[in-house]
């Protein structure tokens, strides 16, 4: 079959992919569409490690199972079920877990995935493939009222207008938070004052220590040092995004201010899916490009130049060389 | 005066240093035992850019106000008690604040230093000055259970046999937390353990992230990075010591197992005096050596050399020059 994998930094078309065959419990989803996210970016820097088949972020259609036939999207960490970890009710973070173009599981960018059943979630009717492709980011979003349940009124600073921060921002601003978006983009933060977000330029902006929580969506190593400049003492820094390598920097701000910092994974599906249904969450202004599959490193080399959103991978329908 | 004076990196003991005058609600204390921390050596390595006569511990007798006469330890913060975040029940946190022998304040390795009233505490008559003059790195382990009251029944592993770490270790013993303590130092470690606190030798222990608590009192660029090796996923690290400088680190494992990362610094006086009077935290086994003021750079080369836990600085007895 068709994929984009990455392999020793190199990422490659190929067509000569063998299609992935479900363990039990697993199911296998043809591929529809597919999300490049800035975690794609740092897994080419060499974040984890990984090599195989990209991609996390997808909308599909199950082959079997109680969803065969039917479109599904699909949370990316595969658990045991049965360790420690896992049945003190932290799957996510299950220590033999595989994570879907990530970590020990090929990815999306491909025609076809295999995934456990109980990872997939139905996609409604109305949901258009190309709103559906974002549940994955949208419930990373999420995970931030999830672990910071009291932000009704709490002034919020969202550093990074990108692909992340517009959906935590659409999140943040719904759950009451006075919110600031702090971005490198005018035309990224312009997306927002639409929706009546108030943004600002970093470049203008002037880190006041006033903020109660500060929302790290930069993707970048100069996000954490902002983000302590913003933040005031015995304030929240949430940490969203991962960075690869060791850059340098200062933890002193955090004990002599006595902030605290809360790392901020994978969230929860449910919530996302019916955000998007009922269109409280918008993402169709953030759709800069679509390519089909065979074209991803063009697509890649968009991603990259920063000035664009999300880009989506469109892959063809064939069944070429599947047997069912 | 006589006074340790750091100035551009440089610790001189000076002899004509002018004696300090109180400003309104100040308090001029003749010191009589001063303690060396760790902070005082990343202070001497650049840490905040302090000049001054460095020095916070310290236990002396206040000469006016509601104390005068008495024996006193201080709270090292100097709030204004107006502005916002002093008005927010944050005045450690105070903007404008000054710290003794950290900030813009000089401290107690002097004949004499000033105070705020408010930041005296009367010492009682039972406790004698070598014990007394840990009132204030006991304080700052106190602030663990201020912050994280559920400590009982925890796995917490605390980092870092030094000053600090042997304090903490009580305080965290006592609140019920199932203990181990990794160091570097057989003869600090060997301290705990006829405590019947559990303890390992770094290069011996296999970190095994199934801590929920770690704190870092390792006062090293590696304690950040050791801790994420321990805590488990969604767990708390508690960073009680500032570093120098900008050392490489990854936040990547913050993000990935979704910890908590809590500063902790200074912390509150009432309980660490009373645990120190009542005998239930004991210091007298942590004291290395005692050297006269006048031989603090000997007693700074001495502390330094890593081997060793508290050293002391008496101040000799003396009201040359001191105009009452």
């Amino acid at each position: 079959m068709l994929g984009v994998v990455l392999d020793d930094g190199k990422l490659s078309v190929r067509t000569d992919l063998p299609v992935p065959e479900p363990s039990v419990g697993e199911v296998r989803v043809r591929v529809r569409l597919a999300g490049i996210c800035e975690t794609d970016l740092q897994l080419l820097r060499g974040y984890m490690g990984f090599r195989g088949i990209l991609g996390h972020e997808f909308v599909g259609v199950a082959e079997t199972g109680k969803f065969a036939g039917e479109r599904v999207v699909g949370e990316i960490n595969c658990s045991c079920h049965v360790c420690e970890t896992c049945l003190s009710g932290l799957p996510t973070h299950c220590p033999r877990r595989t994570v879907l173009g990530i970590l020990g599981r090929d990815g999306a960018f491909a025609e076809y995935l295999v995934l456990p059943e109980a990872n997939l979630h139905p996609v409604p009717d109305s949901l258009a493939d190309e709103v559906a492709v974002f549940t994955e980011p949208l419930a990373a979003a999420f995970q931030i009222p999830a672990q910071c349940p009291d932000l009704d009124g709490k002034r919020v600073v969202l550093l990074g207008d990108g692909r992340l921060g517009q959906l935590c921002a659409q999140v943040l601003d719904q759950n009451g938070a006075r919110l600031l978006v702090v971005g490198k983009h005018a035309r990224k933060l312009e997306q927002l004052r639409r929706m009546n977000v108030e943004t600002a330029l970093r470049d203008a902006a002037q880190p006041d220590r006033s903020a109660d929580i500060v929302v790290d969506c930069t993707g970048s190593p100069s996000g954490f040092e902002d983000a302590c400049r913003w933040v005031r003492p015995t304030g929240t820094i949430i940490l969203k995004t991962t960075v690869a390598g060791r850059p340098e920097l200062s933890l002193a701000p955090i004990v002599i201010d006595e902030v605290r910092v809360i790392g901020s994974r994978c969230g929860p599906f449910a919530p996302a899916i019916r955000a998007l249904a009922e269109g409280s969450v918008q993402t169709r202004h953030l759709v800069d490009a679509e390519f089909p599959l065979p074209d991803a490193i063009e697509a890649f080399e968009r991603v990259a130049s920063r000035a664009v959103q999300k880009v989506l991978l469109r892959i063809p329908d064939s069944d070429a060389g599947i047997a069912h």
